[in-house]
């Protein structure tokens, strides 16, 4: 197999579809966008594109599917969404209910897929920047917090924002600001810079989700909404029927970064 | 009656509520967000939901309301959208049918409404830049035309582009572009510089809707995404029943148009 990092997005896909690999996606395909993956029948799903509606930042829509829908039709033209992603999550009722590499046996004529930005988009421009990321420097998970910051409901969906955390020297904070907020598609400019407390995060040394990283002397906390928002909400929710990307297991799109990136 | 143009946002929603207002907004509540409106019956709800988030240059979304919904919450927190615009279109099957002051009695518990930005927001903040706004130097309707662009179909939602045109002095066109970017809530950034013909407009004299407005040598024309876009959109869909306001009869919110940039 020719080096994985050396593949394209429709390589790698094309790899997942035939259950090849089934691992994170983190450092693939660098360059092209990644996406996050909500699948809920059609009778949530008004509620839930209004929640993303009025929750941008924390649920950045970059592609839903029409009900039944499972080939993408922006983020790439020959994608499909029950296959191309290396591992699913399917929830009843909330719970987890099992961990699958493909959905086509579970999919149902009324499903609507959702697929919301990431991260990973905004953190390849702060490293081409020379800021430095200290999750991907310590090799970790970008440590997740679930603040007391209220997002605004819709329906069914609602619950507290999560966010991401990346320690920043102050004399690059600016930058970072300035940097993500051309990603507006993919969590934007930071919610929160400083004090934790703020926003109800009681220690930094232990997230929600993901690691604990180190913050050195004088670096500041940075905080961006985090993607994790969408599922816990719709975990909260109890829907009979979700299904998502396993965590870190994203669909690769043939959208570059850059083209996400709003000014 | 105070100088009407002298009034807050809350005042003058009052007036409208009072019947006192009737006629068009431009030029009131200075400084603060104006929107359009858009109802349609539930069913067709997520379908214009979804043309919206594909299409978000022309369908910049600002609130929606929850269906049955008909007061808002985050554009004001004491607005009630029937009752506090100056004038409302009644649409059956895509044809006008009648031209009211308020719409309480045509209420049903299944509309949704849809208020969407206005490029009032981004023509102040080029204003205060010193960039001229031709058609409000002529005192006339903003130009807009009908392109070969098409908008990303949603369910029975398709159609082409409307873009509105401002002619503008080469040396003031980046600097166009770069103020008009901070307003992606409010159609954002120019989709097209320069020649029209690329974009399927023939004569620049010729507009679709509104007024020609004088082209001065050397000046380019620049084209915005145009909030007409939807309304064109859902006439050709010919919903059963849709309302919207009387074209330049907006709501008039209490946010703060700086509010809306998005850096």
């Amino acid at each position: 197999m020719k080096d994985i990092q050396k593949l394209t997005p429709k390589e790698i896909r094309n790899l997942i579809r035939k259950g090849k690999w089934d691992k994170p996606t983190a450092g693939l395909a660098m360059g092209y966008a990644q996406a996050n993956l909500v699948i809920l029948p059609q009778k949530y799903a008004f509620d839930f594109l209004l929640f993303c509606q009025r929750n941008s930042k924390p649920c950045p829509l970059l592609e839903v599917l029409e009900p039944g829908e499972f080939r993408t039709k922006y983020l790439s033209s020959d994608a499909d969404i029950r296959t191309d992603i290396p591992r699913y999550n399917i929830y009843r009722k909330g719970k987890l209910q099992n961990t699958v590499k493909e959905i086509k046996s579970f999919w149902e004529p009324d499903f609507v897929s959702f697929l919301l930005g990431c991260s990973f988009s905004f953190e390849e421009a702060m490293l081409r920047s020379n800021i430095p990321v200290r999750h991907i420097e310590e090799k970790k998970n970008v440590p997740m917090f679930i603040t007391h910051i209220p997002c605004k409901r819709a329906g069914v969906f609602h619950g507290p924002m999560v966010v991401t955390m990346r320690p920043i020297l102050p004399d690059q904070v600016t930058r970072a600001v300035q940097i993500t907020s051309r990603y507006a598609l993919v969590h934007g400019a930071p919610i929160h810079i400083g004090d934790p407390s703020a926003i109800g995060i009681r220690d930094l040394r232990k997230p929600d989700f993901g690691d604990p990283v180190t913050i050195k002397k004088g670096e500041i906390p940075v905080f961006w909404a985090c993607g994790v928002t969408p599922q816990a909400v719709v975990m909260k929710a109890k829907p009979d029927l979700c299904i998502t990307h396993t965590p870190g297991h994203m669909f690769i799109s043939d959208l570059l970064n850059e083209e996400l990136a709003i000014f």
